[in-house]
This record gives structure tokens, C-alpha cells and sequence, in this order.
């Protein structure tokens, strides 16, 4: 069998064997078959990636190359598929066997998805091509990084397999900076996003505090979907009631721009600046996007419409109405995939969970997805597990109430200790005048 | 006297002795007077930080007050001016030898400008008043850090001084990460967010050909003022002419929209994807910059008038007209003052020019600017000189001729010469798929 690389946070060591513990229902993996019994397996291993790219998915790709490499016994080729299952279905492979010999090095530290990603969800009409293509190459195991939309797709494809009696492994694995994939304590990309969050929330507070004479207000928008995992890990970095981020709203609390003026209003009165951090999809109590309530801003010729960001539309109601100065800033594809930004204990679960995979695969399981499961939060420990596909297809996990503080203006504690080990290295700690 | 840290590239060895050529019309330092001379010279240091915040004007800081510290014989003080000049009208200093121990040691590491910055640029009105409160804490050295408006300021400061016989010695101190700053070779400040540019173009570029399928096109706006020394500096790490950045638009060559909509297709047709660069403020021929010649996108009810940005801008045009979709980044502050993205080299020069302009102002010049002059571009080597700061204020330089290719959509050798050294450690080497 492959060798998984230990997971662990900085001076955390790692038992060698798989933890046995059930965790948020997942379940931990049973002990690899011998080797003797799977000579008799021995196929072609076909891996993809899909949805939005991260700092740390191409490092699960080498877990699952490396693993496979080393599993000769059973798997005799390894094949991507170019732009995950739109790939598939044209029969655009790529033999990773036949690379260059500084491909996955080099590709440790390669952002986005070397593979070509895509959106594009199985449909029924999609699965019988979808095994056809994979007979052809002779797969025996199908891996798909991704997170919920990519499980869906894992799932109905192990179901067709299954149906057709083709003895196909479908092993889905985790991938997704937005942290809401259900079942597993946490998702791989997260920990390198929500450390961007952090660490570039900490610098454009220095910025705005430098520029509060001109520029007092700043608003950073962040990814996340539709849950507050990214926003939140903002409050990581905040060293006192002083710096921003002053305010970080989350989409699990919704507010209205009134109050999100109020609250602006008080933190520039408090502290002579205000940095502000959303989500994208910030929703005001109706359920719609701050800034979408009046409907589009512009309609171009084609009839495309058009509607501000929340921090925009937010930036440009803080200028009306409070006569303040506010820019904003989007960190846009970045915060995905940033490599100086990364986390390396994200980049590590990464990895082991590429590994996790293949080891399944080879040992017979299908229809599963790898979880993580959190043994301990000081010293910072996490394990492997696997979870039924059809258990995260579609689902959605939000932060929990405890997470959120009660104003619903930032984070607690408890969301302290559950995030900032998944941040790996300390956050810097920034030079501060006396007061 | 201080001793100023040697500036190098990596494995480049520098001469202890600074070099006495002339360089762009810059002069080199003359050698330092004996102590003895400086005695009676006893007095306080004043620095200050303008203009936009970068990753190493904390350097510079550091340089200054460790340089400052180790002159226990000339300064008896060094007070910080709490938001550049307009902390000094308002005799607002702080006490930079009454900080926590860790400070120095953690400002190496801290983004933005520690003491707070401000845009503004000392009136005539301003000069007595300056000056008194100078006098009030007995100034006798005064240090600013910034672009070309604080070249102006303290030009203005030294002339005035020199007018009412107050010895007071004023060192203007370079930092813009514009890099349009003329005589010196290049502006501490650069080199980071030139390798921000570069470094996070890479990394767009990765994921714009990952998710080519859905968003084919990808604009990012980079700042640069009026020059295109940011926007050429995406150009440093294309390896290969179907990875992007297939188009880098620069201020000194003006396009229309119809010409940038035309070199998009033809990016997309021959690659299947295109990643376009261009600074904020990128002109049209007629000078107006992109976007803004139909007048403002949108007038709130106040009168304030709202442009779309050229990405913002092109990205709509691209879609209505292209029918591709596009979208566009803003890298926003983050470019100017990104630590994990700091070019090392940078951050040794910034260091270097501080502590050479508080060497010049104990050995008693006044009205001079710190520059850089390159001895070699390979092995590089760049030791600090001086010029007046009359010949710095309120000029422009812009990208010359030969580092602009001749379609004037990339830069040539010349530029990869003259900038490769700034950005510090060689760039990443992405991972690359056989064709």
C-alpha cells in the first residue's frame, strides 16, 4: 500500500495508524486488505478535478498520482481527464504516467487545477456515456476532487456502475475553499483560503489605519458561497477591539443596509476608521443580496443587467449617506489560490486525502467520499475517514450558531479554536506604536 | 557612523564602499566626514511616511531609526510624525525610541506605514508653521519617505529652512511602487508589488486556463498611476506564448476599446482563453482613460458620479460584444502591500536607503533625495546615491520606448533584464501538462 503522509499542524505529531473514531457521523477506515488480494484487480486509475481551482487541489492530484505510482500492483495506468466530467464525456485523457520528470514536484507548488476544471454536473443522460468512456480506458477507479456538485456526480456514477454490474471504484474527495461541504470537520482549500482571508484582512486593516485621514473606510468582500466559513476566518487575525476587522458579517446573519450603516457609523466614531468584511452573497432578511433589493443598476444594449456587489453598492451608500470615504476591495480568484498564502497544513490534508482515496479504491470501496475527522484541537490532530457520497451530494453546511457572536457582527472562541489550526503557520504578528 | 546593509540579489555579493559613478545623472555619496566633525551637530531626528503604504516602507523605517539609534552622538531624539506632514502641523510626534522591544523587529515584517501617511503637500501658507514646530522639538534632521509630491514638500521645507538660516538637513527618502519617480534607477516598493504583479499574474493565468470552459477571459487591472511599470511587470512570468498574459496594455500606449476587442478574439481563437493585463488608468488616443469617454456609468441622487473602471469596463464590452464571458480582478491594495508577495531584494534596499539618508543628513547635506544607481544588471548590483530634490518633485517617468514591444501589447528583453533582478527570488515554476 501507498504510505499516507501524517497530517499535522505545526509540532503535532501524528500516530502513524488511522484513527478509529466516529466523527459528525463519519466513519473511520477499516485496515487495508494484503496485498494478495487485490492481484487480481489491476486496471486503470482516472482522476478529475472540478469546480472552482484552490491553492491546494493540485497537491491532492499528487497524493493520488504518487499513491498510484506506488500501487503497480493494481493500477497499470493513470489518466486524467481534462476539465473533469465534460472531459469524460469527450474522451479527453491525458496519461500521467508520461510526464516530465519534474511535473509533480513542480506541481506541488502549482496553483489551480493542472487537470483543467469545469461545472458541469452529470445528468442521466450523461452516465451511459460517461462508463462507456471509462470502459474504454479499462478504469477500474474513478476519483473526482471536488465538493458538493462533484459528489453528486461521483455518486451517480458509482449508482450506474453499480446497475450495469461494472466493477468500478468511485472515490469522491473533498475540495472546496468554501468550507460547506457537510460531514467532514472541514474541507481541503479551506484552510489556505480562510488564511488569506486572515492575513490580507490583517494587512488592509494596516492599510486603512495608515490612510484613515483620506480613506476611512475600507470593505473587503470574500468568497464563500452562500455560508460565512470564509467571512468569519477574517476575525482570526484581530489582536484587539482597535483594529479592524471591526465588523465581519456573515451570510448566516442577514442585515439590512440601514444597519449595516449604523454599524459602520459607530466603529468610525469609536476608532476613526472602519474595516468592514462580507461575503459575496451577504442577504439582507428577505433573502436578497445587499444591494440587489432595487434591482439591476444598469441594463446594457443586449439587455445584460447589471447589479453591484455588496461592497460596492455598500461603498457607495457610505459615501451618500454618511459623508464618509469608503473604498472596497475583492479579492477575487486570489483568495482561492494564492501559493505565498497558503496554508501548509491545508496543503498536507490535501494530500493525504488524494492518498486516502487511491488506498480505498484499491482495497474494493466505492460510492464514498473522504472525510476528515478532528481527533483533537490542542495539539491539532485530524484523520481520514470516509463518509456515503450520497450523504454530501447536495448539501450544505452553514456555520454553526456557536461559531457566531451575539451581535452577529464577528466570531467567538469556539470558532477561534476550530479555525486556526487549519491556518498552519502562526499569523504574523504586526509592529504596533505605543499608544 | 551607521553601517548601511549591502544590497544584493540573490548570490550577489556587493562592495562595502559605495560606488562613486554617475549614473542617470544621479551623484554618488561622497565618504562620511569623521565623527568629529558632527559634535556639535547634536539634534533631533524627524521621519515621516507619505503617500500610498507599500510592503518595505517599513523597512526604510527601520533603517532610518536603527541608523539614528547607533548616531547616539548627532541624534538625541528621533520622533516619528504621526500621518506624514500633516502630523507635523499639528505636532503630532511620536517617540520612536519608546517602543516595545519587539517593535523594530516585527516592523521588518509589517505591512503599510506604521506611522500613518497622508496625500497631502505642504502650502506656502504651511512653511513657517512646519518649521516651528520643527524648531519647537529641535529638529535638526528631517526625513521623508514617499513619491514625488513628498520629493516636492521636502524641497519646499529645505528651501524655506535654508531662507530663515535653520540648519535644518531635509533627506528625501524614495518610495513608490509606481516606480515613476526620474533619476533613480528604480523606487523601493517596486520590486514587491512588481513581484505581486507578476507572481499573481502566474497564478491567474493557471486558473483562467482551468476554467477556460466556463470564463474564458480574464481582465486584471493593476495600479501604475500614469506609467507602466506595474502593468509591463505581469509580463515577467510568461514562459510560453499560448500561456497568458496574452495582452498587457500599458499607459504609454494608448488603445481603443475597438482595438482591445479585436486582440481578445484573436487571444481566444489561437489559445481558447485570454488574459489580459492593463493599469487603471489606461488611456484611449484621445487621453481619456478606458471606459470614461461616454461620461459617468451612473449619477447617485447626491451628483456623485460613478465611472466603471477599464476592467470593469472592457469585461462588459467583451461580453456584449464578444459574446465571452469575461471577469475581471482588481488586486486593489493588496498589490502595494503584500507581504507574503515582497520581493526580498526590495526590502534590503528600502533598508539601505534609510539608513543612507540619515548617514547624508548627519554628514550635513539637505535638499537631496536618496536614489539608486544600477552598477550591473547581472550579477545585479544597485548601490544608493543622491540627486536634488528639485530635480525629483512633481516629474514623471514613464516607460522608455525599448522596454515596450512593437505591437505595444508586452515589453521587450531590455525591461526583463532591467526588472527580473528587482523582483528578488526567481519566480515559481509552474507545473505544465505535456502538450
Amino acid at each position: 500500500m501507498p504510505a499516507c503522509r501524517p497530517v499535522r499542524g505545526p509540532g503535532v505529531k501524528l500516530p502513524s495508524s488511522l484513527a478509529h473514531e466516529r466523527v459528525l457521523g463519519a466513519r473511520a477506515i477499516p485496515p487495508a486488505l494484503p496485498a494478495s488480494n487485490l492481484m487480481a484487480q489491476k486496471g486503470t486509475l482516472v482522476v478529475g478535478q472540478s469546480g472552482g481551482p484552490t491553492a491546494v487541489i493540485n497537491r491532492t492530484l499528487v497524493g493520488i498520482v504518487e499513491s498510484a505510482l506506488a500501487a503497480e500492483h493494481a493500477v497499470d495506468q493513470i489518466l486524467g481527464l481534462r476539465h473533469g466530467v465534460e472531459g469524460l464525456l469527450a474522451g479527453d485523457f491525458v496519461d500521467l504516467r508520461r510526464q516530465t520528470p519534474s511535473f509533480l514536484p513542480d506541481l506541488r507548488e502549482t496553483p489551480s487545477s493542472v487537470l483543467g476544471s469545469c461545472r458541469y454536473k452529470l445528468q442521466d443522460d450523461d452516465l451511459d456515456p460517461a462508463l462507456a468512456a471509462l470502459e474504454r480506458v479499462e478504469a477500474r477507479y474513478f476519483l473526482y476532487i471536488g465538493g458538493n456538485d462533484s459528489a453528486d456526480t461521483t455518486h451517480r456514477l458509482a449508482a450506474a456502475a453499480r446497475a450495469d454490474g461494472y466493477d468500478l471504484r468511485c472515490i469522491g474527495v473533498p475540495k472546496t475553499v468554501d468550507n460547506d461541504l457537510v460531514v467532514t470537520d472541514h474541507c481541503p482549500g479551506y484552510g489556505s483560503a480562510a488564511r488569506f482571508v486572515a492575513h490580507a484582512t490583517m494587512e488592509a486593516a494596516r492599510d486603512t489605519e495608515a490612510m484613515r485621514r483620506g480613506d476611512p473606510v475600507k470593505i473587503l468582500e470574500v468568497a464563500g458561497r452562500h455560508a460565512g466559513w470564509l467571512a468569519a476566518a477574517a476575525t482570526l487575525g484581530r489582536r484587539s477591539e482597535e483594529e479592524g476587522p471591526h465588523l465581519v458579517y456573515l451570510a448566516e446573519r442577514p442585515v439590512t443596509p440601514d444597519e449595516v450603516l449604523a454599524d459602520v457609523d459607530a466603529a468610525f466614531r469609536a476608532y476613526g476608521h472602519a474595516v468592514v468584511v462580507l461575503s459575496e452573497n451577504q442577504p439582507d432578511p428577505s433573502g436578497v443580496v445587499l444591494g440587489a433589493a432595487d434591482g439591476p443598476r444598469y441594463v446594457d444594449p443586449f439587455g445584460h443587467r447589471y447589479y453591484d456587489s455588496p461592497a460596492a453598492f455598500l461603498a457607495r451608500a457610505i459615501v451618500a449617506q454618511l459623508g464618509l470615504r469608503a473604498r472596497f476591495e475583492k479579492p477575487g480568484a486570489l483568495q482561492r489560490m494564492s501559493i505565498p498564502y497558503r496554508s501548509e497544513t491545508d496543503a498536507a490534508e490535501a494530500e493525504a486525502v488524494g492518498c486516502t482515496a487511491v488506498r480505498l479504491a484499491l482495497d474494493g470501496a466505492t460510492d464514498l467520499m473522504v472525510v476528515l475527522n478532528r481527533d483533537s484541537d490542542d495539539p491539532y490532530r485530524c484523520t481520514p475517514g470516509t463518509a456515503p457520497l450520497e450523504a454530501i451530494a447536495n448539501r450544505q453546511r452553514l456555520l454553526p450558531d456557536d461559531y457566531i457572536d451575539t451581535a452577529g457582527r464577528g466570531t467567538t472562541e469556539a470558532f477561534r479554536r476550530y479555525a486556526m489550526p487549519l491556518l498552519g503557520a502562526p499569523l504574523p504578528r504586526h509592529a504596533r506604536l505605543l499608544p
